[in-house]
């Protein structure tokens, strides 16, 4: 799909993206080349920041939009302050990539560790949902072919709960209950909602610091998901026409055992 | 399983029993009948007592513990007294059978509802499921077979998100995700966790007022759910030696179109 | 469900009974217990000829049904059969074990291990289903609950293809894929289907020849599936009254890993 | 991923064309327009013959390999026949796109109609999956990606049975099986197997002539699958690089109902 339509650009909004070197900030980089302004949401204000200067550096178009916490009010602002932004705009493309993950036997779990994970990788992506699909529905067809691109980031524990995953997997699950009754409802109204199971570990700075033993792993592609080979199939999401819509798609290393 | 073992009475904790009349209660009853003591939960105070009274009218042993939420500290409370209540048992089987159900299309559900759903169809499973799994942890096992069964009530929305079922299916979900986890973690240790997925509408009070107009709906129970055969599930679920544990099985009428 | 209706007997058809140490000899063993006729059907003769005579010594009625291959043909043949056996019983219940296994690196499977696979896991459970239907279609409601039962058993892989498992996998998911299909049609026609998922080895003379220098496996039952246990599921299975119905339940032992 | 590698051309071999108005075919047309030799493998010689002509006319290179049924021994000579047609290029990338449909009740299911969804969705696959695996085995890494792309193309049926597709769910979802067992297997050895679920009717000449009494659905593109879009799809397949695989992926109209 292309990024503009007759005299109006296109906004990617991004939620999530951790210290700066994963998907989030991965899809936030892809679709700034391919002429998306893009709006980057994250809790940690100063990566959000970098991000923004760095595609802006880069001759892109980024706005940053730090948050404290991912309420449906704080999201209201922020949807609306991106808006404002770029008032010849429209906000097109929107992926919630936000997660917290924690493992833990049961019983060292936590009433926060829970909260956490319900506020997070749930009500916090309904919060985003609704304001993407709010920020969608009136729009014309872009292209002919749909009004909006959802897209959530998903994970192994979206489909199956593990020994010590159980309050991150009880949130991924919750969250694509989500994307799956969305894409249901909205398909008919225009509106592309996608989910993606991150089969395996992400190449980021925090996800090698863990290997640092391991060299191999940060040098062999075929063992770990690069964060813009991820942003690629997104890209390609939001691209498919409204004849093939996907809901949801694996993405694993060549090598991972599964 | 038997009920006893050499001198000690077991018991059953079912939390959620709705207006008296469905999967809870019925649980509740059966078990009576089979020899457990029962401790009844609930949000709904007099039902607790009246479902309480009634099985100890009938020749069975029962207490009521109505509950305001489901809270770590209340059920931490409420666990606390019903081993007071009952010093020569122990707590064998706990049903979790709490839910909130809600239909609305995405853009109307409130944060209220999504708060709700999260905290009674989660949350409180965590709770209750903490507090089960301590109270079974330290026993012997019962009959040479398992510490104690914690049992799920889920539901079509635990394995499938529709147009309007979106807050729904995201607690569900996120609690078949837990239970898958914790039986995972807790079959090694001599401890049953069963999930259930109720596909289809279940003969209550509640569902019957709903359908005065299709008399044959409450006359063929090829068409829904008897709380009492649901229970005989649970019963059989409990009664599993520990060379077969089912985690999860389905549950639907007859004529059920799927 | 009560193996007899007024005057007439109940007869159980068993497909696949290996060696005699398996789900499918527990299963003619416990039916018989509960009052059923057995019929057995297996590939291998002396096997079959040996459970029926044991279970005829025991007190119970079993016919053996030896058979060279499961075509429509020669099922068709053994239905008859057994209903001229018993011309004052009905099959009731049906269990199709029939399995054959296989675990190779792709690249070495043959055209024969395809085939058998094929003819085996799936065509001899359409042409079973097909005959057992038949027995049951015309049957009045059992205990007003059902026409008949037909089970399937299935394994890990009837949800999950592995490395080494293509061709038994794809047999296995073929025959659960079909026996869900069944499930949706007859269960509107009160015949009852259901399919397990044994989900771990069983403890049978063959397994535990292969874990001779592992005599724990042996002797703890919390490590491998009793048959005699998987046949009380399906005994339960069988007893669902008609609002109730499981078409899926999986098993695996209490120590599993999964 | 490119089609060319040094001074090597790459091949797609397409298995299954239909009437040459569907997914095979779109995904021949599109393959040659980027540079790939196409040899197309198809049951109806007179369609093969025709899209080969056609690639050919339109600047594309295309061979057709008309089969009588797709038996091992036959693919196995076609595959070689293939590789002397252009000994300067590889086969690179194969789809499975054969099937054959067939919707009855159960008891209407014929012999024959087993034997051929056996036969054709399933042994036939796993002859294809082979001469593939075979063709990509010992060649070296593309662009540094991936020997090769192996796609299979799913239905509805490939995940769940439903009541007249008992023979046709039996087939796809032991195809689902075979590949998934590949892409466990074959990731590792660099070889990418792929598996697609087109839940909705495709737009051939076929469906249309079924629904002329609709003419939206034929100028609507929101309520069919365009060939020419899931083509699209296995072209992004193919591209994907070795961090991020995606095994399975669903593709449906934007307004479909599911």
């Amino acid at each position: 799909m292309s990024a503009t339509s007759a005299d109006r650009r296109s906004i990617l909004v991004v939620a999530g993206i951790g210290d700066g070197s994963g998907t989030g900030a991965s899809t936030a980089r892809l679709f700034a080349k391919n002429g998306y302004r893009v709006a980057v949401i994250s809790r940690f204000a100063e990566a959000t920041h970098k991000l923004a200067e760095e595609i802006t550096a880069d001759g892109g178009e980024a706005a940053a939009f730090p948050v404290k916490t991912y309420t449906h009010g704080e999201l209201q602002s922020i949807f609306s302050a991106i808006k404002n932004q770029w008032k010849d705009s429209d906000i097109r493309v929107a992926l919630f990539n936000v997660a917290v993950l924690s493992r833990k036997p049961f019983l060292e779990i936590t009433e926060d560790d829970i909260d956490e994970s319900m506020k997070t990788n749930i009500v916090a992506g309904f919060a985003f949902a609704r304001e993407s699909i709010l920020a969608f529905k009136d729009l014309p067809l872009l292209n002919g072919q749909k009004k909006g691109t959802l897209i959530f980031t998903g994970a192994t524990a979206s489909v199956r709960g593990n020994k010590t995953t159980s309050a991150f997997s009880a949130g991924k699950q919750g969250l694509r209950a989500l994307s799956q009754s969305l894409a249901k409802e909205f398909g008919p109204q225009d509106i592309h909602v996608a989910h993606s199971i991150i089969d395996g570990a992400i190449f980021t700075k925090v996800s090698t610091g863990r290997r640092l033993d391991d060299p191999d792993w940060a040098a062999n592609p075929a063992r770990r998901l690069e964060p813009d080979s991820i942003a690629k199939s997104y890209l390609y999401l939001t691209g498919q026409d409204r004849s093939s819509w996907t809901w949801e798609l694996d993405l694993r290393p060549a090598h991972e055992n599964w």
